[in-house]
């Protein structure tokens, strides 16, 4: 088993698209907990069909303005951890769906905090020789209330 | 100009995926303003993948589930009406995807209310000669916080 392999959830392929998915979707998450740019930037789709809406915000549309949000984010107090549960994919052709609960928590100047978001991920694939991979093009995070 | 494509934003196409994606976008959303449970039915792809977030709400997963959400909801006292803007609508193979804002004036007993949800709709290509048609696989709805 391989270190990437260590990421995947128990009982998941270890190869095919659906393990690609899940590698691409973890290392969204681990971008995030890192604060890095760089890698999230290698995450994403740079085009103009990307969209991104965090959690209460507006819709973001294009790379260049979902890749400020992200630097602004990182470059904020907030420091995020997540706990991913609830999760399922699946793969149609070139598109996959990701959706999970992402148990956050947050740390930073003002205190810790928890929650849970619902988020959707759509990742698309690169067929491209050059490039070849899953690239997110939509992210949707919404914060779960308590009922 | 038939009465289907009344429906289209100002300057989308009136025929090919596009066009067919933005129609099943709006019949999801006619039939949610009418409260027709049949007619939400015939939009959602009914099978164990879908995935259904209301603004606020825990994910719900397989259509049977998302079913009952619908029909809990059409039962309920509220009506909802919504002015969509902000859209944007990508087709990639057999997927498209479709984010926009739901403006929304709800109306019941309660009083009225306002506000904007972000949503996230995935629709798949049902290419079999029976059923052909665009169906609705994720929807995720956020409320968007005032900043």
């Amino acid at each position: 088993m391989t270190a990437e392999e260590d990421d995947l959830p128990t009982g998941a392929p270890s190869s095919g698209p659906i393990a690609e998915v899940l590698r691409a979707n973890q290392a969204f998450y681990d971008a995030h907990e890192a604060a890095d740019l760089e890698a999230m930037a290698a995450i994403w789709e740079h085009s103009d069909r990307v969209v991104c809406i965090h959690p209460g915000w507006q819709i973001l549309r294009t790379w260049p303005t979902v890749r400020d949000s992200w630097s602004r984010i990182f470059t904020g107090p907030a420091r995020n951890q997540f706990i991913l549960t609830n999760l399922a994919v699946s793969v149609d052709g070139d598109t996959a769906l990701v959706t999970l609960e992402e148990n956050l928590i947050a740390s930073g100047p003002a205190g810790s905090g928890t929650g849970v978001v619902a988020a959707t991920n759509v990742f698309v694939r690169d067929n491209r020789p050059v490039g070849h991979g899953w690239r997110l093009v939509a992210h949707h995070g919404s914060p779960v209330m308590a009922r």
